[in-house]
């Protein structure tokens, strides 16, 4: 057993020197975002008040790479490149003839994928003479990144966190603190969108968004920062697969099936578009796998139309899959995975039958975690869980066919700050809740009248 | 900038092959312990009822080096090699020309150095066919690396944390879980010295460990364990102090100075030994400086004396610095380092002055940690904090010095669990507890009467 390998590492100067665009190899005509007064396509122009150029630029680019400055290859350092494991102690506790190996991306000071894009936008944000970064946070994984970003790049950070995590979870605030930034509980008195909310009990991402951009579209030093769905977040996140792709080849094999959670999709985006370029370019033949909770079913129950990305209405709308960006899930412990709209990229693919997606249950998620936890010792995150699951029906397949099949999977973060949700499922007090076919009807019956996409 | 090296790392090929067992190379004639009721030299017989005759030998061994089996190599596999940084960022923070290195243990699925000896110990009472482990916790670091080690060896683990940690850090408790141990609060109804101490409101360390040896000690298929002290437990965590030295000369150094913190000395050894076997052979002159809070100054302030390991004099006694076995330190974050004692080969080096010692405040290694997160990323435990305020010390002294000194520092692991302290420390509501100078003296007073030791 001893000569096993379990951990593929790569050396710090295997850290990819460019992201990988893949807009110029997706599939049919790129499908722009419209203003959200004018129902018009939207210009870099229109991005400006929150965001500087060097992005705007990168969110349009038709070039297939973009390189990584150097400053923010060494921030990369703290952390990357990310260990790439076998799973053997899983594969036999699953019985299976499949060959599991994940990509771990929770070894980051924030614990997960988020850093990636953290850093590469503070950066950017310095180098245009911006001083402070405003930004939302739900569960307090994206704020405690930017946080963390922010501190080395050394700008100032506002978080607008939900209030009803706010109250509940004080350490994901804790750690935003201690890298140096400033939260505020949403809605908070500091804006407009804050003050005419002011009674809502728990405040809400879309609450939290508007505050945030209203900050940075006031301010001249200051800009907006986003941790997923846009194009350039997504392109920041490929360092995660170009590093797997060389893991692979060091243990000598090529994935079947690429496993992956999405709740914006920067983490699925992150991890799959380098492998998924290699598949429109004809070169492989994998298949990949989208999963979230069924509580937010946006791939599997969606309708593929265009939506404004917050709640309120006031960014851009995008082309993708959504439950009306008025819906409101249920509460699940997979906060990153409770969003109406995901990635208009990631979106495209899942159109295009390039991407598979399935929904699961939040206790069948959280059983596979602790089988996971307990033969590879570390404790996932609930938004990953639904990745884990997957690979679970995934080996079991590969079982059922009596093949060797190799599965990927992107294990996007720990959960160390969610072990009150693995309490209530040993417990056996986790429930399952369930979306309202009823709501999600009248959240889509709400979407703005925009032209229909194909 | 971008051609800087931050991270040692090696493959996993280079996992130690032997722990390092510096016995036989300490100076002068071993002490032995004492049997608590005849005060007699112990032999090994006396360890049978709780310990495997495997880490009994290996407790009492006079070889160099002893071979580490292949299945504690392969549940090694899971993180270790771990990753010796740079820092960098640090260093330019601390306005040093020091080179400051730190060896991160906190990527292990426990997050801290514990589980090196915890698989060792769950594989060796695997093999003598135990069915369950006893032990106890604190705030719970050592429960979770046991859980987990147990976990991979297919055994049973039991677990009595102190009653104010059970209370008040629950999520310890929920790893504990998630791994598949069993967690009872102490004082429990459990055992006879539970029952005695039943209306005890927080309980204690103390009575914590006379349940697990009591229930160690009457069962026939269960042992127990313990998480620092004892040789064993030393010498299964040379594995840093090995790794640490390849690093090391992979970035072409060699420390001037090493600096870990201690609570019962197992993190301190297992980084320091390896280097300090190199001094005591004649072949480096490398320092030595072990940090503890000023709330318990075993090391700066304790005597060197015979005595128990436990606070109800259940154990052996052992030859140590210690502040009196029923010495009760006031409450500090740092929960790892509150422990009346020390190991005994740790302590034997602090008395031939090969290892130094310094106290520090609370408040002080907290503002050294926030500092250290903000450059480096990582937010320590407040453990390593001490060692981490060491550092600064010693980075500072060389600045003074105008010399390139080079530093090593042992990062035990991470602060993802004492979030709340970081809150409290950046509220400025952070206290600075002291001992007092005349419970000390009363609890030295009542040590038990032991031979003298030079």
């Amino acid at each position: 057993m001893s000569d096993e390998t379990v951990k593929y590492l790569l050396p710090e100067s295997e850290i990819p020197t460019h992201w990988i665009n893949l807009l110029p190899d997706l599939p049919g005509e790129p499908l722009p975002p419209l203003h959200p007064g004018t129902l018009q396509p939207a210009g870099p122009d229109d991005l400006t008040p929150i965001f500087p150029m060097s992005l705007i630029l990168q969110e349009v680019s038709a070039e297939p790479q973009i390189e990584i400055p150097e400053p923010v290859r060494d921030a990369y350092k703290l952390w990357r490149p990310t260990p790439l494991f076998r799973a053997r102690r899983w594969e036999r506790a699953l019985d299976t003839p499949a060959h599991i190996y994940y990509k771990y991306e929770g070894v980051s000071p924030a614990g997960s994928h988020k850093p990636n894009t953290a850093v590469a936008q503070a950066y950017e944000n310095a180098q245009a003479g911006i001083k402070r970064l405003s930004t939302e946070t739900g569960a307090g994984q994206w704020g405690s990144a930017l946080a963390f970003a922010c501190s080395l790049f050394g700008i100032e950070c506002e978080v607008f966190m939900v209030g009803s995590s706010y109250d509940q979870k004080p350490y994901r605030r804790s750690m935003i603190q201690t890298w140096g930034a400033t939260v505020h509980r949403s809605p908070s008195d500091l804006t407009q969108a804050g003050k005419a909310n002011a009674s809502h009990p728990t405040g809400s991402l879309g609450i939290a968004i508007s505050e945030a951009v209203e900050v940075a579209a006031q301010r001249d030093d200051t800009n907006y920062s986003l941790g997923s769905v846009l194009n350039h977040v997504c392109l920041h996140q490929t360092v995660i697969g170009q590093e797997a792709i060389a893991q692979m080849a060091m243990a000598g094999e090529q994935p079947d099936v690429v496993v992956g959670c999405v709740g914006g999709g920067s983490n699925f985006a992150g991890l799959t578009f380098p492998f998924i370029r290699e598949v429109l370019r004809g070169n492989a033949k994998t298949r990949f796998l989208a999963t979230e909770p069924t509580a937010c079913p946006t791939l599997t129950r969606g309708v593929y139309r265009y939506d404004f990305g917050d709640t309120v209405g006031l960014t851009p709308l995008m082309p993708m899959y959504t439950l009306g960006h008025d819906f409101v899930p249920p509460p699940v412990h997979a906060g990153g995975l409770r969003y109406h709209g995901d990635a208009p990229m990631l979106c495209g693919l899942v159109k295009a039958g390039v991407v598979e997606a399935k929904a699961y249950h939040q206790n069948d998620i959280f059983a596979a975690a602790v089988e996971f936890a307990r033969a590879e010792g570390i404790i996932p995150g609930p938004e990953p869980a639904h990745a884990i699951k997957g690979v679970v029906d995934e080996a079991l397949a590969a079982r059922e066919a009596g093949e060797e099949r190799v599965i990927l999977l992107g294990l996007s973060g720990h959960g160390h700050f969610d072990l009150s949700a693995y309490d209530a499922y040993l417990a056996g007090d986790l429930e399952d809740p369930e979306f309202s076919e009823a709501d999600i009807d009248a959240a889509i019956e709400r979407l703005p009248e925009a032209p229909a996409i194909a």
